[in-house]
């Protein structure tokens, strides 16, 4: 690329004017330094007819601003930071911000990578759906004054911006809504993550039983590894029926565990609810068309994405003037797999 | 940022060194500049204290290269297109590339802003999936040779390197295959769009109707706009099944035509496949969690993802030395959705 880019010198040759005349006509300065029009013409269309593109940095350092966000996210292949993505997208549009995303894989050492070449790329900030064991990363855009906001994810030892939703809260509630619809032995299917969104739904599931008078078990309580999903499912599920107290509802930690563990659910030709009623985190289709619907919990992806976006601009705009902290409530949809027990055949 | 951003010159002053010193050995040459080791040593320390970063700009005019691949996708909200993204992640870094995404959202203008923010951002090359109406952005990035290679949508007539499905065939495939199944009455429901690949798709239904001797109806090709995609399909399937000569099956274009027609069909409370028989393109979780499993065209995602990925390498490693148009079969994964008809107790 480097040996075809034109440059503003190029464009003074072909124009027979001096370099700085080209660059004033370029910056938009043409009135302020007394340009001739028609030469300021000639010079844009021979900057036209080169295809020459103005040197972002040059740019950059001119205004400190380059109007592009660094989204990094944590699996573009999932549904919900695929859907958040988009809409962090359309608001940034609305904002006069373009969006470049990275996708960490869940991965430290990619998203450290992706954020380091964002950084050296002169993006203004970034929203960042942070991935496991990436706090020093955290800690190192805070020491480099690099504005950022954290999306659905956040540590609560580190005091950043953030907008998420109120996972423990969320757990709780799906929790409660199956005890009080008659289900006495709830499991929950959760990853095996450090990262505090997923402890706060597993404490929420558990505060959840204890509140509500359920003599809470380890083997209700099951840990899968990420990369490790669809097995690490079926064994889960095939324990906690098999367990001395077999659980009659489980709670899923996210969408990517629940399609696994509805597909071993169909194959075990489990009738839901009536053998297994089922909650899942996270809206999809899926859950819509399954032969029984299922109860989700509904995210506030849209509002989540534009939080940030929102935030974010406050603090590059210098607008921000105090910590932002916010929590979201997820609405708990109820749908067939969740039946009040009473109410089923058997 | 920018105000906070450390020079080569902070670092030589705190060390007490020349710049030209600083920069031999952040560059790795302190060898053929025999600066002592612990002078690196110290420098290289200053350096990470204060957080320098190596500016890209500088690092790629030298090197020519900034191993950075810039993939323009569609829609980032549709599972076809996030998963190819992850391919092609995947891919990359296997390679040593790191990918930064931009998401079009089906919008030429979009698509180009994006383009243009990528050049300026010094990506090595671009996978690009088009949008509509965005040929002039591909003649454009061929006249700045500018490396690339188009993923999944090519146009036919502006000769570029692509690696893509055989949409046709594709289509062709599973039109014939419900034809041979014993439906008679076959529909397609597809995209109002110009783009090739759904040209394509719609070119391969109509040619397995007339190859199998059906005679196909005006009525029975809907084609729906893309941003009015839930109640397009619903208008379609109603009008399909009220005409004159009800179709018996469906070939839906896209996996969100699918599931918006699903959505429809199961709230008409229609058999699937005994009042209307089902094939879809792409593959999704909810195809197979359907209480019919659908019959669908298994898009290639990760060949197509990978080849995309090392077409642009051996490109961009001048090691590419004819054009490349890679054309790849579709897979049609055949379930219950399409049964044969002569089976069916209906």
């Amino acid at each position: 690329m480097s040996k075809t880019k034109v440059s503003i010198k190029d464009i003074a040759q072909k124009a027979g004017v001096s370099t700085a005349l080209v660059s004033y006509v370029l910056n938009g300065k043409e009135k302020e330094s007394r340009v001739g029009q028609e030469i300021a013409i000639k010079i844009k269309q021979i900057a036209a007819e080169l295809h020459y593109q103005p040197s972002h940095l040059a740019k950059s350092l001119r205004s400190g601003k380059t109007h592009t966000i660094g989204l990094i996210i944590a699996d573009i292949s999932n549904p919900f930071f695929a859907n958040i993505a988009r809409v962090v997208e359309d608001e940034a549009k609305r904002n006069g911000y373009t969006v470049i995303i990275g996708s960490s894989d869940e991965n430290a050492d990619k998203s450290r990578d992706l954020i380091n070449v964002l950084i050296n790329r002169q993006i203004d900030g970034f929203i960042i759906v942070s991935s496991e064991n990436s706090e020093q990363q955290i800690h190192d855009l805070k020491d480099k004054n690099i504005p950022f906001v954290l999306l659905d994810r956040y540590f609560p030892e580190i005091p950043t911006d953030f907008v998420s939703t109120d996972h423990y809260k969320a757990s709780y509630d799906a929790g409660t809504h199956l005890v009080k619809n008659g289900y006495k032995r709830v499991g929950m299917i959760a990853y095996d993550s450090h990262l505090f969104h997923m402890q706060e739904r597993i404490r929420g599931y558990q505060d959840s039983l204890r509140d509500n008078k359920v003599d809470f078990q380890e083997t209700w309580l099951k840990k899968v590894k990420i990369n490790n999903i669809e097995n690490g499912v079926k064994a889960a599920i095939d324990e906690m029926l098999a367990s001395t107290q077999p659980v009659d509802a489980v709670l899923f930690a996210t969408y990517s565990l629940a399609v696994s563990g509805l597909k071993h659910i169909t194959k075990l030709s489990l009738k839901v609810p009536e053998d297994l009623a089922i909650v899942s985190f996270g809206q999809a289709e899926v859950f819509e068309l399954y032969y029984c619907p299922i109860t989700y919990l509904k995210q506030p992806i849209v509002l989540l994405g534009q939080t940030a976006v929102e935030l974010l601009v406050k603090k590059l705009t210098n607008n921000l003037n105090e910590p932002a902290q916010i929590l979201m409530k997820a609405e708990l949809i109820v749908r067939a797999s969740s039946k009040t027990k009473y109410s089923l055949s058997t």
